[in-house]
């Protein structure tokens, strides 16, 4: 799978935020890290875009929406070419959206009235008339006050969201892990190294195949109940 | 009341759609029709928004939301000058949206998905931050479809919007429509054509009397119901 992160930020290289998730993009396979400048060159847009399987819109939240720069990029990209061609039919749209309140703040009766999701109607709507799978999207709440462990979470939650094919379920997570862990182990030679990762490999499929044999167990005596 | 409309189409020009509504807005009293050009003078736009009790977004939707200039404008005039002197405090925002689609196709199921009301969340979200009045917004549905006849109570429905102190009940278009005609009466010298409005006037007020007490009397009898 092939992922495009469409990075739209009027101080890209003053933001703090955006050098942390370029890392983790970075860090991560198959991934395009593509920040938006003016002038577009709309052939070049709609290329990448097509050769993407999941495309990721990534800003800071100004205003309630995407800055500026965003919304230019669609106006000026999205052409009917793009629809015509049917050129993101089926590709999956993720948002990544960075907002200065925190998350309590996005819901009727607190500060900003609305929630995220109702806030990115617009990129769901966008997605819905393009063809594309809407995926849940991914907001990041007050990062320049996040502790070291909560960026490392983030850092790890923000790879998932780029390159996991699932991501929502525990399982899927545990998938991605190890798929992570398999790859990894093919391209140590330490042999300590090797050890270590082939025991975490286990321990966490094991895991798995345990919480997947206990969640069987479950639903088997919630049906007895029902009897 | 002063109103403030803000005009943002990248092909301003060649709009049929705004040259309709600059008419309008043109034979409306106390109204300023500012369109948006690049580069903004911030302070300039700060004065306008500042002295404008109503403002009024206007704009074609474009992957449902306004064009990016729109967006642009708010991210660089709109700054915590504006806010912390709370220049817009108590000012009403209004939003006039044209849109390709039929009204029916904004519903859920229907081929937009979202309502008008969901898609503009973010406008209202940031009425609702700066302390602003949200007005029901306008939409307007396939102009170029529309008859003439349509045209002319858009035309009506549109000055309203701009306004009249109130539009959302009947009896507040009457009062719109007699105090028009009041001022037109003023302006007149033709006393055939001064008969015949003086009539229409007295036609109007005295059927919203009317109409006033039959409601009157609705709720005696709905009271008397109760009993």
């Amino acid at each position: 799978m092939k992922t495009l992160v469409i990075v739209a930020h009027p101080q890209l290289d003053s933001s703090a935020t955006e050098a942390f998730f370029k890392t983790a993009a970075r860090q991560a396979d198959n991934v395009t890290w593509h920040e938006l400048t003016i002038p577009f060159d709309v052939v070049h847009e709609q290329q990448l875009l097509h050769s993407a399987n999941r495309i990721i819109l990534q800003f800071p939240m100004y205003w309630y929406s995407a800055p500026a720069i965003l919304k230019q990029w669609l106006d000026e990209a999205w052409t009917t070419t793009l629809t015509t061609n049917r050129l993101v039919k089926g590709h999956e749209l993720g948002i990544v959206v960075t907002v200065a309140h925190p998350a309590q703040a996005f819901m009727p009766g607190a500060s900003q009235q609305f929630t995220i999701a109702e806030l990115l109607r617009p990129y769901q709507a966008l997605a819905h008339a393009t063809g594309m799978k809407y995926l849940p999207p991914l907001p990041v709440y007050q990062f320049a006050q996040q502790s070291d462990e909560q960026r490392q979470l983030l850092f790890i939650r923000y790879q998932q969201y780029l390159t996991a094919k699932k991501f929502q379920h525990f399982s899927d997570r545990t998938n991605w892990f190890a798929e992570q862990l398999t790859a990894k182990l093919d391209q140590t030679t330490d042999p300590l190294q090797q050890a270590k990762m082939a025991q975490l490999l286990t321990l966490l499929t094991d895991q798995q195949d345990e919480l997947t044999d206990l969640q069987a167990s479950i639903g088997w005596l919630r049906e007895r109940e029902d009897d």
